[in-house]
């Protein structure tokens, strides 16, 4: 009891600091007091007020589209969604065994997998502070499990660096820290920091670099048991007459700084990236399947929009039925939330003001590339006790994802054999046919898992700018064109608007894309019951 | 197929450094080139020979009697194995509603935790490195799921810093990087580091601060997006409209030092506590629950023993039978395998030699504390952000530890509410009555998560020193005892070894009991198949 009053002050004085000094000050305080918001989401959104029977036309059935129409549902709208694919989710999508994919190009994949493995070729990872998300994983009963972001064991690789020997990331790490240490606990007693820092501060400094940088006692980073104690062992401590640990020899810094892997510790750091982690037990679409279990009939699969037409009376959106594509489908509504990816919106005809369309236009989609490799044992477990996690190289596959479930067990597994992004191997990837994607991945994976040569089976690849429903992974804002035409995307434009993650600040993430759907339907419900 | 030629060199090459200069300059190539073995574990035991009919006596059914008995009677062995408690496991424990447990001085708790809630009072948490305890979970079916080591999201908390408001580890963690980071590229810039850093590397370490602590064009870590996008935000980025993040504010290096919160830093770093961590499905005794159902009636449960007696023809054990604990009875083999702590083997009369009886007495064992809370909701989910890991204090409850399971879902949950250890606090929270250590446990917590004062319901508190089959948590080896009396513990007595946490370089691990059993019966085997 005694900490009560605690409480009551700091919240006193969080509306106090609001009121006098503006929001901003208010966060700072609350950052500091620890107590900051971990997302812009509130908490489930009230749509209160009379919807007075009216209609919306939701198109894609995405997370944006799906959390739009849940909510306007709810909120009592007469909902339709209209999904271009045979399944909800959009880029929320797992590959199993027997799933079928073309691609533009024709290009035409079955997925080999055996039952129970899959890949998730599109998001792939929920991190703690996406509350929006995992508010509706929660209300749809999806169950998660962690993603292991973090794996001290996984590697980094370079391939010029080392003889090319994938290093492991508790090395690096412990070796680049502990030098940083040396170096500055070097600089702190010659009195070069003297200036900067205090006496006192200066002596707690030194006590700090030899715990974090695992120095000795000379404020040294050596071979030896203290840096093995970070880094790892030679020989690890045992059992029994043999029990004896023997250290690891550190790597020297130069090196490190050389080979560049000190460019993938952000990895392990940014609040993005950070632990927990989450993802789906069963894959990413579960998700979106929950959704769509909630909503039902609602939603109208195999719809291809092609032309989005508004008027002073509502939104008429005709759409080709692929199960019927030799007659146009009308459907009308009062407003319509259009959650198409601008990658394909900006080829359809659609009446918005020359702002809104100019944003449309201005957002290229990103190039991404996944491939997701079938072998015959989880020999990545078996024989170098990576269990979850990603390992990364300068390989133009940049990461290894193992798989972050049925850790320790027997049998097949499937390793994310490569995902590219925003760079020109990305581009290389996409314009190779999907058998040579594949094979690429495995030729290049061998190098840092020479087993792959003898445990792999079968594989698909995703090229995220062949794929018909998104062409693209990703809208990829300019700095420019964000200051530019962002907030012209997010306006009402008589009764259309738009989400997904290409509008939000959030590019790429789930999450983006339900805070933009809910940000753009809380603008609609007020707009409909205070016209 | 292009790198195939580097795999064998790189074999050659180790066995030739191994020939010509011996196992540690191999291992150290072998660490150099990354695949340097991740454990003193080799692989499963091969007890080849012939066991010839011997009988060997099991003294404990925790993890180290239980791997011997296991891979004894593989081996064509005749064993019993004597266990003081009705259950086996040893500290291999979980705690569920319903389990009495009465401690030393007749406290008698009855666990009231919800149907499938629990709390391990013993060992938690499996690192990746653990290759012999992970082989048997394997082998024995047991599931395992991430236990998460590190959560950037919980709380280091210091009752005298930051007007006693816990910190997010990640903000601290960024602001301690990123200031270190700023002082060592300002030297850098000085020319301070000239003499021990080469010009090349200079420039590659600005560029590594750089993206490593978070700093801005001017080398400086301060208030901002880039610092947010480690640290964390005063408010992420959104959706539409409300997207644009507000930057939070750094804490000042000064006062992190001051608080000491950088001492828990090595929780998140160091070889033993590394990622990937694992918990088994359930809670920990699913592992001893495994090797009993493979053992079966090889294991005589509530056997106390009371004397173990060797002469040159076998090995003879009195114990008492709890069920019928008038009557001593005697058992008798051609070994023994003792596994029992030696908080308790330096209590019995045994006739092992001076110097294996010196070492027994030599080891004192640790003090520590566990205490389970239930609450009625997963506030620090719900409210707090905290999935799963561990929030460090310097209050007496030491940490407070989150479910690593269950994530998202609604409903009661169990807090790891203190671990005390190896302090003044552990000997105090042992004196009090269980009903005061958990209250005290409520009470300190409540400084750090408020809501315990409205959620909490019932508690279980665990402390080692009376826990009458182990008095105490661990063999706590001295520098000096170890160099005195290690070799002498770990030898062949005449009939008689022992094995155990105590009898290894991993103390309190469960790795190291069954290390040392593996390391005891390749010794015993040895000398039966070739006397």
């Amino acid at each position: 009891m005694q900490n009560e009053p605690l409480t009551v002050r700091r919240r006193d004085l969080l509306s106090l600091i609001g009121t006098v000094a503006g929001s901003a000050a208010m966060y700072h305080t609350m950052t500091a007091l620890g107590v900051a918001s971990e997302s812009r989401y509130t908490g489930p959104i009230h749509l209160d007020g009379d919807a007075k029977g009216a209609s919306v036309l939701v198109l894609g059935a995405g997370l944006a589209g799906m959390t739009a129409a849940l909510e306007l549902r709810d909120a009592g709208y007469k909902v339709l969604v209209l999904e271009f694919n045979d399944r909800p989710g959009g880029r929320n999508w797992t590959l199993r065994g027997g799933a079928i994919f073309v691609e533009l190009g024709g290009f035409k994949q079955t997925c080999a997998f055996e039952k129970g493995l899959h890949l998730d070729p599109g998001p792939w990872r929920i991190p703690y502070h996406h509350r929006a998300l995992l508010h509706y994983c929660k209300r749809l009963g999806v169950a998660l499990e962690p993603f292991v972001q973090v794996n001290h064991n996984a590697y980094l690789h370079a391939s010029g660096a080392f003889g090319g020997a994938p290093q492991r990331i508790r090395a690096v790490n412990a070796d680049f820290q502990g030098q940083i240490s040396e170096l500055l606990a070097k600089v702190a007693n010659q009195g070069e920091l003297n200036q900067a820092v205090s006496v006192e501060d200066k002596e707690i400094l030194l006590l700090a670099f030899k715990s974090w940088g695992a120095l000795d006692h000379n404020y040294k980073y050596r071979e030896g048991l203290i840096a093995s104690g970070y880094r790892g062992y030679a020989k690890p401590p045992g059992g029994g007459l043999s029990a004896t640990p023997l250290p690891s020899e550190p790597v020297a810094l130069s090196d490190i700084l050389k080979s560049q892997l000190w460019r993938y510790f952000w990895n392990f750091a940014r609040y993005e990236l950070q632990t927990t982690m989450f993802q789906p037990v069963g894959g990413m679409d579960m998700i979106g399947k929950a959704f769509a279990r909630e909503l039902g009939e609602l939603i109208r699969y195999n719809a291809k929009v092609t032309e989005i037409w508004q008027n002073d009376s509502g939104v008429t959106v005709t759409y080709v039925d692929a199960n019927n594509p030799a007659q146009l489908q009308k459907v009308t509504a009062d407003w319509c939330l259009c959650a198409i990816p601008l990658s394909i919106l900006s080829q359809l005809p659609i009446n918005v003001g020359a702002a809104m369309k100019a944003a449309i236009d201005a957002v290229p989609y990103g190039a991404s590339v996944k491939v997701g490799l079938q072998f015959k044992r989880r020999f990545w477990e078996e024989d170098d006790a990576i269990y979850g996690g990603i390992s990364y190289t300068d390989l133009p596959i940049r990461e290894i994802g193992y798989p972050n479930t049925d850790y320790n067990k027997s049998g097949r597994g499937i390793l994310l054999g490569a995902y590219l992004f925003e760079d020109a191997n990305a581009f290389e990837f996409t314009a190779m046919p999907p058998d040579e994607r594949v094979a690429r991945a495995v030729e290049f994976g061998a190098v840092i898992h020479p087993q792959y040569r003898t445990e792999f089976e079968n594989g698909i690849a995703v090229a995220w700018h062949r794929v018909p429903f998104t062409l693209g992974c990703s809208g990829h804002w300019s700095k420019e064109a964000r200051k530019q035409h962002y907030r012209n995307l997010c306006g009402i434009d008589g009764r259309i608007l738009l989400a997904g993650e290409h509008v939000s600040a959030l590019p790429a993430w789930q999450e983006g894309a339900i805070l933009s759907s809910l940000d753009a339907i809380a603008r609609l419900h007020e707009r409909v019951v205070k016209p």
